[in-house]
């Protein structure tokens, strides 16, 4: 691939913090589909407090991506969010085909945001040396899954 | 697949309308996906007003993908859009990896949309009889799409 | 009843747009009064979520109702949207009296939503050839009240 | 009836409350829908000044109606705003069916709402000992309602 | 004329179309300056709210005739909408020079109204075969002028 | 009176300029109190009407007002605006008391208008050579005093 | 004076509600006068602060002087707000001429809300019995400028 | 304690109302920290609607707590609102450390909205003779603290 | 002609600001009549923001028609703005019928305005002695044609 | 405690970061109680300003301590807010009761937000190996609560 | 330098009015970067007033600049708003380095407003016969400009 | 210099953190200024693109200017924006006088870009271990100005 972007980065900061970031990407268009699958195919008595926190996870997912999509851009590295790239990449953990019931939903959710955040910490650390901007991005969306993780988690638990 | 939700439509045109329905949703995330993936990675002199008239595309593709996702469910059908069956089963023509130069982007975008249109026209004779009120959402869709077919064909147009 | 605004359809067209929408008025106003009704008496773990997504069916009902209406009056014809005419010939099923649980709630809003959809279907059919901008209305009506049906019936479905 | 919601009113300052609270969500309704059905069937010279303040009126009675049902709800009594209730129970003077000169239509508001006025005046007498907050929201209901009647009476008035 | 905007359309029906398309520009721009024309020169006692609501329609006219000229050219078709144009073909039946009595306006705003949605109602019909999307476009400004017509001789109805 | 505020403009500048536009404050003042007046007493058929358009012009009179009050602080001139100094300068022609028709409260705002307008355009004249920015603001004012001068009178204009 | 408008009070409640309005009326215009008085002619340290606080003052005086003027209309006693009357009646103390230092603009701000706040709170008791109505409005008045009063005050305090 | 706040109301006046009005403050404070307390520590599968209605309550409080101590200040009297002194003198009845069911979260919500509604009761009678000011914003934070107990309460009422 | 709206203005004033007034009118309706027609028929690599630039353009002409249209009137003179007499008045230089290349249409724009600013240029030399309220409406006017002429021409230029 | 909400945090890491955020909540809402204290509370010339900015203070602490409290939910970690709480263990300097001096009260906000910031410095580096998530977050309050500590203490500064 | 935007002026009144309007660009952007130092360096008593007023001070000269520098390209000529060309060629007097109590601020804000006030003075002049439209652009900036010299002249006036 | 603002970092801290934030202050204001002159001298075929990015630059350089300047008082020390300051310490590379052609101006901003983000990126590493608020707070700043520098870049990139 030609380089027509360049960056303040050297070349091993480049592939550490471009790496990461493509990967980011990926996952995070995932998590967005498997939130707007959920939105729609959920049922239960708790459908509404579902389908609508549901989107506001979307919402998060998106914007994210974006950031993420124009981090790697910014550091002179050209993301991939195709779909068959996130079908053959993601690292969320799914979700099924048809109608759900809402305690499966949120088992779901918690699922696949348990295992994108694990990443997301990962990438914390990997690119702390490699370009502390990228780190700082990464930093930022741990809070905001976290505090989704959280929110999610609490309608299944019991003290 | 259970039937949880029940519609006033009959068992035929509840498929009609249902099949044409899933597949849209599977065209538009794709649509939406594509747009994404070259409003990050154009490139070239007409860089600004690529890269913002792809996030109008964004938009309108997300925006009726939901639509079409919640009038499934609303006449009794499970849609399904998650990126392993969009890469799958779309109808879109694809797009390629890596940094695009503006031009090839523009004649990427109007190939993809020429693609959707025209699934879209046959559905909306598919659906005349079966539901109106499906019909009716793809004529909004169409009208949508070929004025942006249009807006971006005039890109690459000499008189 | 004297004419005093004329129409560009013909006497015959005309009575029968008239009739529908005349028969639409008084269905989605005893709809709305019947929505208000619920969203004070429901109790209930649900409430919350109910009470809110009530006053979201209010709003539907009034602004069709309002849209219903002014259309009668482009064609030419009076609307009569009176409490006693409304609770004279209106298709709803109705609501009882006094305190509601949240379950009995949902349950008779499917079975009021069904119930107008159901009328409003068939006056789909019959302005096809008398006016297909009655019709358009009509249609626009069928696709908020099925996708609010769904809505309610997910909270009673299961997989 | 049950009594699932509890308040700090002793038992007769309750019955007191709860009387007049139901009877004035009846009147409000009712002057709602006979502001509608005003607002579509006026014809004449000031037609358009006379529609839209009609609206204004709507949303008034729309906006206490919800007060004052919820004022119900709050101090432990159902209120019940069904169309059969208010064709039966109603305290306005009503408005006669079809296209009405604006003239009829004014003189048809101004005596709607001086009987809703009189009857929510005496209702401030009775709730003066029984609960002050509802006596309060009866005052602002007041308030508004007579400087409606006001301005409407300003229309047929001469000097 | 050069062809450089393609369609899904066919020659027929991208003529059917188009050409409705572009007989509707012109007879919107027209309406707009017609109701521009009377905007200013209206005088007499209901000078205040005959003023405002033809801003009403200008607003109306404006915004349908940037529609219409916007899917001709999706449908690959150039319209048409210059002043010496507009003055040669267009449909509705003219305002006369200088200051106008209210109740002249109002005689001369249905007179025009009528004659813009007659043809426009031909043009429902002629489209229904060709294009479906241009039809619904249609029923849409059919639907808000006819309201629009009905507020306007409401002004010089009787009972 | 002390000279606390300093200028650009010499002394006989200074003259002219504050005195326009202290007897501008006071005009425009009386003008506000007058609008208001006419906008609480008036009645008739028209009461609607006239009673909001009256606001605009209450509007204008007192964003005016305080354009002219803060320009002759900006050119080191103290305003008087108190209740007995407008009493005693004001050029506006005066409102009688009691309640009003219709007909008469358009006749007297024309007629305090023309006053008000008359005096503001010598003004203008005046202020020419001592000071540019004083007569730009007086020119605007005029412009819109006159405009809403042309809306009341074209209520009893007849062509 | 004829009596155009009606009211449900009777010949003496009327009469107290009547002059408490009318007066108050007045009171409030000469505090909307004198605070644009100060707040043009402010010099001092605390030029800014005091100059925008006016503004809040003008702000609360002018929208009371409205509420209480269409409360007087409402039951059917015609206001005075004209120039010459507010001159010779106010019970606001004054203000005086050209430039003020912000010590003196704080003292005279509190002397004038002093004595507004003083015939407001007797005409609080004088309505009770008349008109609980009127009197509502009299003690929502009284909250505001009883806070701006302690504001106002609280700038000149030492503990 | 100085007195540098003056007042229209007598020493006893004073004392009665800013006795009722210190001790709201502390009630309302504590009122506050504890829905906030609950928004932070509420698990279990209502989470979602119990979160979100906890931030209503939060606002409500907050609100009244700032209009019940300027209140105080405005009739001279210094309001004491700090932890030390919440501790110590709220009314209300307190909430466990800890994670919490939602059910427990929402008896303990009623609870304590019955404590703070009781003494507020009390303290519209109270205030009646000595300041009507105060008593109506007693009355307005009844409305609503009601309004709210009727909303948590329905959640565990059944008919 | 008769003159139902009469001006502070003489005879012979009124004839020059009245006819320098209608001519701009003209002039500005063509104006935006040819930027809609560029605004739909545009092709060519700067679609997008030739597109886009003829809206503002449009937006610039519009408002300047109706305050021009609406200071005629004020002068007590009638405008004509109807669709023959513009297409036979009007002192811009016109714009061809079908498809258009960018380059031409930024030509064409740059021509156009060149007219129109002329002969607004002139106008505003005319009308300073006859009136300096329409004079100053025109330097307005040309304050933003020509800073919209430098945007269009820069477009073209090099240095 | 039960530890019903997990975190990708080991065991010392939550121990560390939750004792850091309980901490800065109790912190934070008495820094909020302490603002909301001397806004009511101060008088003397500076009233206004120390008012406002007061105001200021409250929302950032108020905004911080959400945003602390749900951080150390996201980490699995119970907050806790309540008074008694506050009271006991807040490590904020105190404000005094009853009426204070602006002067005073200024210098009671910097000495209270020194002892803040002091503390969240040293959680700053107390949490930069354990949660870089949660040293963002410290980082953040410490940003603007080192901005408004510039702001209070340059009001006591003199060069 | 080349002359790539064409303009209706002549070549004398272009180089009037472009050195005018060159010399302004650079005087405001002095005001501006003046007014930000000021804002950031005051300490003091009033350090929340006058900080606050600079940022009003920033806002006008930032919009005037680029109003200024837009005109000269309007005219065909191009302004020079670089740092070395603001600092050799600024009519501003110019600000000391490092903190600055607020009273001497207030006396350095209005020798610089003194300053180029008076320089803009004389442009207002000399672009009187040159361009009136570049006249009016300086008459309004003035109007600000010695509006805010008022206001902070105010701050250290006495009467 | 004194020091009347402290400071929780100690004198080294300071020094490192204060120098920092004075150098980025003064690079981000000729940023600013660069930017604004290249807005105003663009021409070319992509003059509107580059004239609207352009103005986003700004928007960022004042925003970050602003933060950076109140950054630098937070830790007590003074920051210095004047012209002068500007003109001799920038770190950027400065832009040409006179008009420039879009493709020129393109290439100048990459490069001004270049270098303000190579110095911000040491200071990052600077500011590390002598304040995290100031190294975030630079952090921020880069990731902004990589994603403009990158936008930038691309208009001139090939694939």
């Amino acid at each position: 691939m030609s380089q027509p972007i360049t960056s303040t980065l050297d070349t091993e900061q480049q592939k550490v913090a471009g790496e990461a970031l493509r990967a980011t990407v990926i996952d995070l268009i995932d998590l967005s589909l498997i939130a707007k699958q959920a939105h729609w195919n959920v049922i239960g008595r708790n459908f509404r407090s579902v389908h609508l926190a549901l989107d506001e996870l979307v919402t998060a997912a998106r914007d994210f991506t974006d950031a993420a999509a124009e981090r790697a851009t910014a550091v002179g590295v050209s993301p991939d969010g195709r779909a068959e790239t996130v079908a053959k990449e993601s690292g969320a953990v799914g979700f099924p085909d048809g109608w759900q019931q809402d305690t499966d939903v949120i088992d779901g959710v918690v699922r696949n945001l348990t295992a994108v955040i694990q990443r997301l910490r990962e990438r914390i650390e990997a690119t702390e040396k490699a370009d502390p901007v990228t780190q700082d991005l990464f930093i930022g969306f741990a809070a905001r899954l976290e505090q989704l993780h959280w929110m999610w988690q609490a309608q299944v638990a019991t003290s």
